[in-house]
């Protein structure tokens, strides 16, 4: 029974587990969580008191392995909706005995290979032991070798500290023993070891005592599939059920945020008065007719539901976004090919409906203030300024600077440039449509070699990508200005990129998948979603416009990153870029994160991604190279990182990917 | 005019080059130069006062580039044999200041496409400026992915110290300034950032001090390929000629033996009695007949003649061995393949002559030792020893064991063992020939199925592989020690593999031109030469026998390597591999370094290729994963590093290389 409803949330964590003890009546421990309310059980599947012949004495007897329950007692979809296998959490791979480190590697593989014969569809690997865990790394990478589809959740309790002092010693916790501890170098040494494994994902253990926000944050790049909430993390509230604390409920809402299930684990720890039923029958009790017995974990899932009721419902614009998350598109190429009215329509279907109202509005502002510093009130009546549209696609910014003239009182001569064949008809429409005849004259041309007849007091264009310039606005407005007036205005008036570096296993993964050098080389528009930022984005390239000194488009920028210290240790995949664009004075739009203007959908950011993921160790700066390069027919970026290691270059000569001209 | 002959030495370190100035008048530089000596010589090809037109005043002038001389002038046999172009030295990609990186950027382009254009084999790039080389590194990048012949050798100062007050300020020099230095990280970071192309390659400046002998063995696992050895690095001997310190001495003779060519570089700086001449007539002198004048560096050269002809010949095995360094081959399925006689021809034509005297003496002495032990004095008349040869091939060790007989006058019934039907072929003419028939059984069968009609005394094998257990030999004596009696020999009786962390660039670059996944994941066999060995080698496997215990074949070890610290960093391309095997007792044969017994050519080592090269910062500690692992059909080697940073997984599942059963 899920959390609740949340409207246009339909991501799989409103469904909540519950962890079991090993139970030998499967049907019976399903159906009283479920009937708790539970969605699913995360069981183990063997005897935990089974050890393989090789650990025992009775060598040579080939005992059948003591499964919890023959498969035939649930149905195929129960165990695969209903069940996620717990492995023994007594293995240990890396140990120095030789026998127990041979006997978990063949209990691991038999219980894997049980869970694979019950389709499950994921199970839980307990974590390990100790930092070197190259054995366990090596057993499990094997394993996924082989296996296609159920996934491996390995456990990582959600811990960094300093000391071991403040973590409570609870000898079951299968925590390790030592000095500073970082539980996320752990699972970065196993799943480098294991590749970036697509089937490898994280179950963290919630404890009682969290970690900073910063190095918490780290996890929302991570596959975190499910966490592990602990009864005895939960604190009591004054009618005495368990409630969580401030940081608790943020951090259960940011996994809500991120797909992220939660599982209910351990014993009840508040005593509610009147309410206490006993959790299950124990094992081998004969007289278990099935009461609708309340389950005893049933306060704790209900506080949980009602974290997840208690969340805004998505707003309209992010619901639209939904599909678009962490889903990679190659950045347009408008400038050799036209733009299909499906992109049109794509764009701007919705655009009217959640954000050209802004979009437009911030160009309507833009032009009203040029209008109204080019042109004294006493000479509104009078002078006529020469406005021109360049790439005006199918009208918003024709439609925008009409309104800044009417709004204003000045008066307009507009050109609509426009090379798209396709939307030139469009424009025609709507100029007939809406009897602009007398203002606005429509030319069907390239901007870069069209002959004006007469030069223009503003020049207004929308050509900025993702990335500011990659959609090469600076090539098509150096072009432009041939007929804009030596103190004409451009609109705007400039652009910035931006990047700063994200974990982004998604990401990676989805780059990866295609095994080719080039994918690793382009960059992506993307919505990020499943990504942690890791420092505050910087500028990189920035284009003022107009521009008459002979300084050329190619730029080149080094950048350097300091990652919070107290983030820990962190995995860069790549390289999260932005725009911000001032149309004019302080009218601007863009979508860099700490200044962007609201509802942008036209604009999702860019990814850029590495070859190879980089670590950062903890306190190390980020030193990245960003170049922009053009030739005669084609504009690229190269990128690359310096330190804390270096990679190769990226995209020599545009090799991979390019923008043409 | 070569330094000289030395036997059986085809590299092309005999040649010697000498760095001249810019001069316009090229045919006469470069016959100046032949006649005095010298083979080819390193000379700037552009006038070094030039500049692009973007750094000058007179900006528009489209002005010919400025170069030493038309490519009519010297024929293009000429200019590809005997002139390496030097880049102008003003260059500085990575300045500040904005105009003078973009025309150091013209500049370099300009001055390459230039040296393309006379088909030279190589050019010398200037050296980094600083550390922070990242734009120079896009650029030689962008130039090598449209090179497809010259060569670029950055040139790269040998020098490390740990502050600069013991390097001698020279302004001239392209020296960095700054504190703790080592040259090698620029070199790093230069060819990371390059990918490790291979057109990409090291011209050293040797100075007058050197730094430890660990930190310049790094360089022999480079691409160095030419030293710059300068006047001023030379010291003046009694009667007033050059020579060179020992340290310097020794160097230089490296540099002979890994075809590193030697340059010399400066001016005159020994005043040699009555023997000075005025290098070369200054420029635009018109009076320049070709007079048959020296040479004033030829007391140089004649030093480094001296040093290359005092040079011991090459080992006549080492000759022989020549067209085996650093080429890959993949390693033997001796189990799943038949040896072709080919392989045995190759095998042993040379091992008669080099080695088998050696190899099959060790096996003698075992065998003769093991029959001491066995049979007393008193009864070696009487007692007849069952000994057998299991994989008995063509012989080598039939013969052995009968000569050990001989010797210790010990009688002996032999059968040998050999699933091979051809080499079985070959057993039947030899004891034929030799009227071994009372003697010796051959038995054509697989050891592990045979069936034998009697126990054995003594097990004699040849199974090993370069790693030692890499032919299966454990996994055959299992089957064989079957038939061995309870208190029988094995000979060998162990055997252990090691191996030692290696740069190799030559070995990383021939593995990544394969292009895929599974060259990265295979062991070769390589007789390794370019290579630098980067911490004492260490075991890894052992296997003993026979062996009664249950213990399996499939092994784990993690090995933890530290490079001398003042070696400075270094990069890890992969593992070299050895073994050492305990024939019998004191007896060993094997080719791990440190105790190799001599002419060992049966066996080259074994190469373990990382898949991305491990840089390994000064101090930090390489931390090793080796796997054993065994199924039912194959045995493989899984491995991977774990610091200073982690890899992943090679091989899993022996996916790309294993070992049929």
């Amino acid at each position: 029974m899920p959390l609740g409803q949340r409207a246009g949330d339909k991501s799989e964590s409103r469904y909540c587990g519950v962890e079991t003890e090993y139970h030998d009546d499967m049907p019976h421990l399903l159906t009283h969580s479920l009937s708790g309310g539970f969605d699913f059980i995360v069981a183990p599947l063997v005897d935990p008191s089974y050890r393989p012949s090789s650990m025992r004495n009775d060598v040579g007897s080939c005992s059948v392995l003591p499964v919890a329950a023959s498969d035939l007692v649930l149905s195929p979809s129960q165990w695969s909706s209903h069940v996620v296998g717990k492995i023994s959490s007594w293995i240990d791979l890396d140990s120095d005995n030789e026998e127990v480190r041979l006997g978990s590697e063949i209990t691991l593989k038999q219980e894997i290979a049980w869970a694979s014969h019950l389709s499950l569809q994921a199970c839980i690997l307990p974590p390990p032991r100790q930092a070197a865990c190259g054995n366990y790394a090596r057993c499990v990478n094997q394993i996924l070798q082989g296996t296609s589809n159920m996934q491996l959740w390995l456990r990582i309790p959600l811990e960094k500290s300093e000391s071991m002092e403040d973590c409570s010693a609870d000898a079951n916790s299968d925590l390790p023993a030592g000095g500073m501890f970082d539980s996320w170098e752990w699972w970065n040494s196993f799943r480098l070891l294991c590749e970036h494994h697509s089937q490898l994902s994280v179950a963290l253990d919630i404890l009682s005592s969290l970690p900073s926000n910063n190095s918490i944050g780290r996890w929302f790049g991570e596959p975190v599939r499910a966490a592990f909430v602990h009864t005895n993390s939960f604190l009591t509230n004054a009618r005495g059920y368990p409630c969580l604390s401030k940081r608790h409920q943020k951090l259960i809402t940011g996994f809500f945020n991120h797909s992220i299930q939660i599982v209910i684990s351990g014993n009840v720890r508040h005593n509610i008065s009147g309410d206490i039923i006993e959790a299950l029958p124990a094992n081998n009790d004969e007289s278990h007719e099935v009461t609708p017995s309340r389950h005893s974990l049933k306060p704790y899932l209900d506080y949980v539901a009602y974290i997840y009721q208690r969340m805004d419902p998505l707003p309209e614009q992010e619901r639209f976004e939904l599909g678009y998350r962490d889903f990679l598109q190659s950045p347009l190429q408008p400038l050799m090919d036209n733009l299909e009215a499906q992109t049109y329509e794509t764009f701007e279907k919705d655009i009217v409906k959640y954000t050209q109202c802004y979009f437009q509005l911030q160009y309507q502002r833009a032009v009203s203030k040029a209008l109204i510093d080019r042109v004294p009130d006493e000479n509104a009546s009078t002078a006529i300024m020469v406005l021109m549209v360049v790439g005006a696609g199918r009208g918003p910014l024709v439609r925008a600077s009409l309104q800044a003239a009417e709004e204003t009182g000045r008066k307009l001569k507009v050109y609509a440039v426009e090379k798209n064949p396709n939307a030139v008809i469009t424009l025609h429409s709507l100029v007939k449509l809406e009897g602009w005849e007398g203002i606005v004259t429509i030319i069907s041309s390239d901007m870069r070699c069209w002959n004006a007849p007469e030069k223009a007091d503003i020049l207004v264009s929308e050509l900025l990508g993702s990335f500011g310039d990659n959609e090469l606005s600076p090539e098509c407005l150096d072009g432009a200005q041939r007929f804009l007036k030596p103190d004409g205005i451009s609109i705007p008036s400039s652009y910035t990129s931006f990047i700063q570096p994200v974990t982004a296993t998604k990401l990676y993964n989805d780059v990866k998948s295609h095994k080719d050098l080039a994918h690793f080389e382009t960059a992506y528009v993307v919505k990020l979603h499943r990504i942690a930022r890791l420092a505050p984005s910087q500028p990189v390239f920035t284009f003022a416009h107009p521009e008459y000194s002979k300084k050329g488009n190619e730029r080149y920028k080094k950048l350097l990153f300091e990652i919070p210290p107290d983030s820990g240790s962190a995995l860069v995949h790549g390289f999260a870029g932005y725009f911000d664009a001032t149309l004019y004075k302080d009218v601007h739009l863009g979508i860099e994160p700490s200044m962007a203007t609201p509802n942008m959908f036209s604009w999702f950011p860019i990814f850029f991604p590495l070859r190879k993921p980089l670590y950062v160790p903890k306190g190390s700066l980020v030193e990245v190279h960003f170049w922009r390069c053009t030739a005669s027919t084609k504009v690229w970026y190269e990128w690359c990182v310096t330190s804390p290691s270096t990679s190769p270059i990226h995209n020599s000569n545009g090799r991979s990917y390019w923008v043409g001209l």
